[in-house]
């Protein structure tokens, strides 16, 4: 099961994870959340089909089964998740859940005597 | 000056060059001929502009500019080759010459004398 590069970026509101298919079309590709909080990207890279007489002369492109595993940090929402695929880059987007309410300090009128 | 894999296979009537550029659009890539039989194929690979308040947690995709050089055997007919850039991966076909004819064996009329 070979690797594939990736990029991980960490925005305001979302992580972003960028992963090189070239050759690899979406429905080549899965996306999946497992365990709660592990990003799974999977898919597989096909040589096409040879017509009769080709041979190679030189084979160096990956192919086969690949798969990325990330955990998530706690503040993702495995709930919102967008996979987009384009030129051979997936680009994957988690939000982020909202930080807490900041605690507010207590103002506490002081009345007179 | 990065490498980028590629893949050569050879048909009865092509050679065909695949070359991994995931990222990369048509208008990215240069493809060449050098010296009348050296293909030169070269582009750049470009991280996306940064929005603000982007922070890098993981880079492993390759960037910068890259090339490859192949020598064309001598039989690749350099002013029919074609390029096409589909899902990251550009293929480039080399058409080649058509063999000499082979020589005929020459059959001699033999006379009654």
């Amino acid at each position: 099961m070979a690797a594939t590069p990736a990029d991980v970026k960490e925005y305001p509101n979302s992580y972003v994870f960028v992963v090189d298919m070239p050759g690899l079309k979406s429905g080549d590709i899965k996306v999946q959340v497992e365990d709660d909080n592990v990003l799974l990207i999977s898919g597989e890279m096909k040589r096409e089909e040879e017509k009769e007489g080709a041979k190679y002369i030189r084979m160096e492109r990956r192919i086969g089964k690949f798969m990325r595993k990330f955990s998530l940090p706690e503040n993702a929402n495995t709930d919102a998740i967008s996979a987009v695929c384009q030129d051979g880059v997936l680009t994957v987007t988690v939000q982020k859940f909202p930080p807490p309410e900041p605690n507010k300090p207590k103002t506490i009128e002081v009345k007179i005597a």
